[in-house]
C-alpha cells in the first residue's frame, strides 16, 4: 500500500468467507464508488467454487460506469495467500451449514424455548459459538502468520465471541467487529423525528449518538439532533406507538423483510421501562433478556409483534441468491452499485489517513466502560484515525440496564474461556443460566447434549 | 471506653431492636463469659415493653455462677439515649411485621414463585428491601448525630442492602455486616471430613476459607484443613450424596429446625456443576439462581429436600418465643449460658485492641474483589486489628460463578438506588429481572404492585 | 444557538479576559473567517476600559472584505452578563500582573534556580497556582450559575491547574484546556521530514499522533505520516542534531520570537534519552525535570540554546501591544485576518454537531490514561462532536517516562487540592519537592515565605 | 510437612545465603525456642564453606537447655537439594561482596552524592539492583522448578526490587519481604509514649499501625495504642525534639550501632513537614528524597545527626563476625537464645495453621493501595493463615506523600524493567531521575558507566 495525491493505491484486501452471496457483492458495491482507494481483494472461502464465482462478479464491476476506482479481485486455494500482506482482513463467514443453525434455533423449540435469531445470544448463539471459536483462533493464527500488522474486520456472529477469540489468541492483533444494527436504530429516530416533528430528510449520521453495551444489546444513552436532545421526543413517541408498535412505516425493504418483521414494540417497551434506547433489532433484543418477557411461547412473540425467524427460511432464501449469484456470474443479470449503508469502507479509509471518523465497533474494553470487565470485548464509539481505532471514554453503564448487560458480558465471558479451554462443562455453565433457558438443571443438560451432539462435526477438539 | 490490664471497661453497647427475643438473648450469654469486656448495653426498640423486659433478663445474666464479668443493660426510650457516645452499635431489627413479611413470601406464590427465605432476593426481598432501607437511613443518621466514631455491626436482612445503606447515608461509618451461614457451611465440611475420612472433633475454626460474593450467596474458593485441600474429598463426598443429599446427620438442631431443614442437594449440586463450594443454606442459595433450578412448584422443592419457611410457621414460632421471654423475664426460667457461636463479642474484642482476628464480613468493595463494582457490600475475609476492619485481597470473583453473583450485584445496588431514591419504577426493573420472578413485564408488573400495596404502610416517602 | 441550513446561528461566546492584546484579537481573526457560525462574543475583564476597546475593534471585523459571517461585539459590565446563557466561554486571563510574574520567574534566582517561563512547573508555576485558584473557583460559580450547559475552553496557565479547579469547584461543568505546544511539535516533525526525506508542504495535521501525559510535559508516543511511523527518521534527524539543535530554519516568526528562543536541543536530548517525543517547547520541558539537567545555571541554559524569558522582555512587549491596541481601535491600523492556528472555532463548530474532529485537549482523566490518577488533568487525543468531547483510551503511560510524569501529576494534584483548601502548608510540601527547587527544606522555605509575600496580595483566602 | 496436635512436623526449609553470619544465627535461635515446629533446615551458600559451619553451628543448638524443639541443620552443595521439596524458602545473601559494594557507596561521592546505606535507593540501590536481579532470576526458576509450591521469606536488599524479580520471573511464587525497620519505628513510639506519658513497659506490638508505601520508605498512617490515637502525642513529641533530635536515650544496641547513629531528626522533620509518620530508620529515609535535603553534604549530614555508613566499617565489622562464626563452630564460644524480634517462624507458623497474625510485609500490589500501579511491591499489612497470606485493603496513599511514594515507584519498576531485560539504558532513564543523583545528564552518564564497570564482573548478561 502507498499514499498518493490523498489516494491508497495498491490497498490489498483478504476476505475471509470471500465465497459470500449478499456481503461481498455489497462490499463489492462500496469498493467501486470509493474513488480514494484502490487495489486487490483476495477472495477466500472454503467454497472455492463460490469464491471464484465471486471473483468473476467482482471484477465485472470495474467495468461499470459508475466506477470511481479499480480493485482486482481473485479467489485463491489457500487461506495464507489470501493473508499474506493484506492491509485489511474482512471476515464475514458461515461457521458450519444451514443444517447446524436449524439445530441451534430449533431444537429449543421442544422444550419451549423459542429464539428470534439463534446466532448470537441464548442456547442458540452459545452453541454456534463452540463451533465459531475454533474457526476464530485459526483465522488469529494465520494473520499473525501472515499478516500480523493488518488491520482486522469482522462481520461474523456470534460478534462480540468472535472478536474476543481473536484477541485471545493473538493479543498484538489490530481487530474490530462491525455491526449495522446501531445505524439501523438512528434510522428509527430519524422516522421518530419525522412522525412527531415533521422533520424531513434526516440522514441517520445527524443523529449523534453515545453507545454503550455489547453487541446486539447496545444501549444508546444520549442522543442529538442538531444540538437537541432527542430523549424527550422519543419517549413521546413510544407512549404514543407503545400498544401498536410503529406500524406507519414499514422497516427498510431488504430482501429480509418478511422474515425480520418488527413493529419495534420491544424497543419501545424497554426505553419505556429502562429510560435508554435499546439499539439493536428487537429480534435481538428479545434474545438478551428473561425469556418469559417476549418469547415465552409464539403467541407472545406475536404479541409483540416480531418474527421468530425460521431456519427454513434462511435455506429457502439461500437458493435466490444462489440463483442471483448464477446469473450475476454469467452477466445475465448486470453488477450494480446498492449502497449498502454499512461503513467498512470508510473505516478503512479512515485507518489508512485520509479523513477522521468517529463511529461504533466492537473492542476489548480496555476502560473505555470502567464497570465492565477489561479486556472483554464491548461496543461503544471510537475515534479512527491515520493507523489506530481508539475507543472513546464512554463511562459507566448506567446503573439501570446495568444488571442486564453486565450478565450479558459475564456469561460471554464464561463462554469463551469455556471454548478457548475446549472445555464443554463450562460451556453448560453458561448454557445453564442463560435467560433463554428456563430449565432446571436436568433439563438444561439434556438439550445441551443433544444441541452440542447435532453440531458434533465441528467440535472435535472438545473433551467430551 | 478505657483499657485497663488488657481489660476493656465501661464499653457502651447500643442495640437498636433491643427487645428482640432471641438475637439479644445470644448476645447477653456471649458477653457474659467474656472476661475481657464490661460495661452497659443500652437497649432501645419501637416496643418498648420489649426492650424493657430485656432489660430485667440480662441483668439476671449477672448474677449466674457462669459469669465471668459484668454488664448494665437499660432500655431506653430514644435511639438517641442509646446511641450517645455508643463504642458499638448491634442493629438486629425486624422490618414491619410478619404480615408484610406473610406478603413478601406468600403474594408470588400466586403467580407460581415460591421462595424458602424471602427476606433476601427474590421479590420478597426486593419489598422488604424498600421499607427497610428508610429506616436504616434513619439509624445512618443518628449514629452521625451521636456516635460517628462508634462501630456498627448489622444483622438484620437483606444484609447486603442494609450495610450499603448505611454507607450511603453516612460515608463515613464503621459498620460491617455478620451471617453465620457461612459458619454452617464450615461446619458441614467438618462433616464431610469426619464422613469422608474419619476425623473426629473437628472445629468449624479449623477450616481455613477463602470466601467471596455477597451474603448469602457467598462462596468458597479455597479451603483447608491442617494445610491440606479439603476441595478433592469434598468432591468425593458431593457425588457420593448428590442423589440422596447428607442425610445421615441432620442439621443444627435449633429452635427452627423443622422449618429450616435441608439435606444440603443444593449446595451439592451447585458445587458438582461449578467447582466452588457454595456457603449457605440450601434455602438461601435457592434465592440467587434461576427460579426453575429447584424451586420451580413445591414438588421440585421436595426433589431437592429443603424447606420452604412458611410465615406462619414464623407467626407460630414467635409466640413460642414470647412465651419464653415471659418466663424468663418473671425467673420461671432461668437465664443461662448457651454458645451462640456468634463471633460479635469476639470482634468487638479485637477492635478494641485485644487480639487480631480474622473473619468473613460484609463491607463496601474498596478492591478487595476487583471485579465487583466499587463501594457494592460484599462478604470476604476482613483483618480485625485494634481500631480497624480491613477486608484482605480477595482476587476476581472466578468466571465460573461470576455470571451469577455480578448479576446479583447489580441487581441490589439497582435496588438500594432505587430505595434511596424512593423511585419505584427503579425497584420495578429490579424487580422484573430477578431470576425468580419469571413473568412477563405486565404480570411482574401486577404482582410487584400487588406486594407494594400490602407493605405501603412503610412507604409513605416513595413516589407511587 | 440554532442550527438551520449547517450553520449555526445566535451562538453566544463570553470571553473572560476579553480585553486581552493578543489571544481576542486571534480568535477574532479565527471566528471572522468560519461561514458556519454567527452570533455574539460578550467580552469581559476586570480592565472594563480594555475590554471596550476590543468591543469596538470585534466589531471592525464585521466589515473587512474577507468577513465570511458576522459577530457582534460586546463588552460587558459584569461576568453574569457575559455568562448568562452563553453556549461557550473562553477563559484566558492574566493572573494578577507582572509584578507578581516578575516575582514568581526571579525571586528564585537569588536560591540559583532558574526558570525559562515560570507560568506552569516549578516555584513559579506554584505561586501563580495559589493565586489563580481562587480565581478560577470564581469563574467556576459563576459558570455554574449562568450557564451551566455552556462548553467552557481554558488557555490560562497554569493549564493543568485551571481545568482541574474548574471541574472541582463545578464538578458537572464541560471544560478542556487547549494548548498550541504539541502543535509546534508536529511542526518540528514536519522541519524533520522535509529535511531529512526531502517531502515539501506537508501540514502539520497530516502528522498523525498519538499523545499522552500533562500539559507542557505531553509526550508523542506515536506519530506517522501517510501511514508510515516517523519514528526512525525522526532519530536519525536527533542524532544528526543532538550537538548543534536544529537551526538551519528558525522557530516560527511570531512577535514574540526573541525571548522565546530554542534549537529544540532539549527535545532531543529528552528524544534520545527516553524513546518518546515530548511535545513541547524547550523552555517547556525544561521546568518539569530535575532543575540540574538543562538549568542550572545561565551557562548550562546557553550551551542547551534555549531562552530565559524574563519578565521585564514581556513587560516591554506589552507595552508594544497597548501601542498597537490604540491603533487598532482608532483606525490608524487596520483589523486584518491572521491565522492563529488555534483550534477553539474548530472545536466549537465539532461541539455545534457541524463536523467530527479529533484533537488533543486537556480533561479530567476518566481511565484515558489508566495508570495516572482518576479525575487528574491529562492531556491526550479527544473526539469532538455534537455535544460531545471524549477523550480516546490512551492506554498507560509507557515505563519509560512514567517516572517524570507520574510524579508531576502527583504534586499538581496536590497543588491544587493546597489551593482549594487554602493551605500555604500543603502548598509548601509541593513546593519543596519540586525538581527545579533544589534546596533544603529551611532555604525552601524561606524562599516559598518571600515568594508567597510578593503575591499575598492575592491570598487573603489563605490561612497564613 | 504434617501437622500433628497441633504442632508442625518435618517442616523443610531451605535457607539461600545459609552460609550467614549473622541472620542465619538468628534463625537458628528463633526456630530453637518455637515448640509448635519441627523439622530440618538445608543451608545453601555459594559459599559452601560458610553453610558447613552453619551445620554445625545450627544443630548445636538442639542440645542447648533452652531448646523446645528439634531442627536438623544440613549443608548441601546444590541449590536443588536445598530447594527440593521445601516448604520455606528463606532468601538473606550479599549480592557479590564488599568490594562492588564499596563501589555503590563510595564513587558518588566524588560527584558530591552521599549515601547513607546504598543498598536500597539512590545510585547505590540501582546498581546493586543491576547485579542482583539476575541472581532473583535464577533463585525463581530454581523455586518454579524443586518448590513451587513453598512460600518464600526474603531478607535480601534492594527488598522491594528482590521480591518484584520473584514474581516477575515467576509469577505462581508465594513470595513475599520482610523488614524490620517499621518495628524499629513501633518502638521508637513506644519511647515517644514512655516520654511523653511516663506510660512503662509498652511492648512495640502493642502499638497498632496501619502502613504504607515502600520498603524502607514506609509510612504510618495510623497508629494507635489501646485504641487511642497516637499521633498528637507524637506531634507534641516531634515538636519538642525537633531542632535536638531525640537523645535521650539510644537506639538499640546491637552490633551495629556506631555506624547506624542517628537521632531520628530526619523522622521527625518529616512528620512535621507533611503529617505522616515515616517508618524506616532516618539512614533509609533519607535515601529516597531529594539529596539536598538531609544529605546535601558530610555537613549536612552531621547537622541532621545521622551516619553515613562507610563500607570500611562494614568490612571491619564482617571479620569480627568471622571470629564470632570461628569460635560458635569450635565451642569456644557457646551457641545462645537472643530473640531476634523478626517475625519469620511467627510467619510460617501461622502460614502452617497454628495462629493467625497481621503483620506488614512487601508483596506485590494487587489493589491493596489502589492509587499505585498494579503488581509493583508494596508494603502494607497482610493477614497470615493457614495457606494464605492476604494484603489487606489499605487504600490510597495519601496526597500529601503520594508525589514521593509514586515517584519511587515508578522508579522502582523501571529498575526492575531494565534489570529484567538487561536494558543498561533504560537503567540509566532511573538513574538520571533518582534525587539523589543531583547532576546533568552528562555527568550523570559518567558515574553510571564507571559504576557499571565496577560491577561489570556480575553483568556478564547485560548489554553493554
Amino acid at each position: 500500500m502507498r499514499i498518493n495525491n490523498n489516494k491508497a493505491e495498491d490497498v490489498k484486501i483478504a476476505y475471509i468467507g470471500g465465497g459470500s452471496r449478499g456481503w461481498a457483492w455489497g462490499l463489492m458495491s462500496d469498493l467501486c464508488v470509493e474513488e480514494a482507494m484502490s487495489g486487490s481483494v483476495y477472495l477466500y472461502d472454503i467454497d472455492m467454487e463460490a469464491a471464484k464465482k465471486n471473483e468473476v462478479i467482482g471484477n465485472k464491476y470495474n467495468h461499470i460506469k459508475e466506477a470511481k476506482t479499480h480493485w482486482d479481485y481473485k479467489a485463491v486455494e489457500t487461506i495464507d495467500e489470501a493473508l499474506n500482506g493484506a492491509d485489511f482482513v474482512v471476515i464475514s463467514i458461515m461457521p458450519a451449514t444451514f443444517k447446524e443453525m436449524y439445530s441451534d434455533v430449533h431444537t429449543p423449540e421442544k422444550y419451549g424455548i423459542y429464539q428470534s435469531v439463534g446466532d448470537t445470544a441464548g442456547p442458540g448463539g452459545i452453541i454456534r459459538a463452540l463451533r465459531t471459536v475454533p474457526m476464530f483462533e485459526y483465522i488469529a493464527n494465520k494473520i499473525k502468520e501472515n499478516c500480523p500488522d493488518a488491520w482486522v474486520i469482522n462481520y461474523t456472529n456470534p460478534m462480540t465471541i468472535c472478536v474476543r477469540t481473536l484477541y485471545k489468541t493473538f493479543p498484538q492483533i489490530k481487530a474490530f467487529g462491525c455491526c449495522h444494527e446501531v445505524f439501523g436504530t438512528q434510522k428509527f429516530l430519524v422516522k421518530c423525528l419525522k412522525h412527531m416533528r415533521g422533520i424531513e430528510d434526516i440522514k441517520r449520521q445527524d443523529i449523534k449518538i453515545q453507545v454503550t453495551g455489547v453487541n446486539h444489546f447496545t444501549w444508546i444513552t444520549k442522543a442529538t439532533y442538531k444540538g437537541e436532545d432527542i430523549f424527550p421526543v422519543y419517549r413521546e413517541f413510544c407512549e404514543k406507538f407503545k400498544d401498536t408498535g410503529y406500524t406507519l412505516e414499514p422497516g427498510d425493504k431488504n430482501w429480509a423483510n418478511g422474515a425480520f418483521f418488527t413493529y419495534d414494540k420491544v424497543k419501545i417497551d424497554l426505553f419505556l421501562r429502562y429510560g435508554y434506547i435499546a439499539a439493536a433489532g428487537d429480534r435481538h433484543l428479545a434474545e438478551f433478556v428473561p425469556g418469559n418477557w417476549y418469547m415465552k411461547d409464539p403467541e407472545t412473540v406475536k404479541e409483540w409483534e416480531f418474527a421468530l425467524t425460521h431456519v427454513d427460511w434462511r435455506i429457502e432464501q439461500l437458493k435466490e441468491r444462489l440463483e442471483k449469484s448464477e446469473k450475476l456470474y454469467s452477466g445475465e443479470l448486470p453488477v450494480e452499485i446498492k449502497e449498502t449503508g454499512e461503513e467498512g469502507v470508510k473505516q478503512m479509509k479512515a485507518i489508512l489517513g485520509l479523513g477522521d471518523f468517529v463511529t461504533n465497533v466492537n473492542m476489548p474494553n480496555r476502560g473505555q466502560i470502567p464497570n465492565l470487565p477489561y479486556d472483554a470485548v464491548v461496543e461503544t464509539n471510537a475515534a479512527f484515525r491515520e493507523g489506530t481505532v481508539s475507543p472513546v471514554m464512554t463511562g459507566d453503564v448506567p446503573e439501570e440496564i446495568y444488571p442486564m448487560i453486565s450478565r450479558t458480558v459475564a456469561e460471554q465471558e464464561l463462554i469463551v474461556d469455556a471454548c478457548v479451554t475446549k472445555d464443554l462443562k463450562k460451556a453448560f455453565m453458561a448454557f445453564s443460566i442463560d435467560p433463554l433457558v428456563r430449565l432446571n438443571p436436568k433439563d438444561a443438560k439434556k438439550l445441551f447434549d443433544e444441541m452440542v451432539e447435532n453440531t458434533k462435526e465441528y467440535l472435535s477438539d472438545y473433551i467430551i
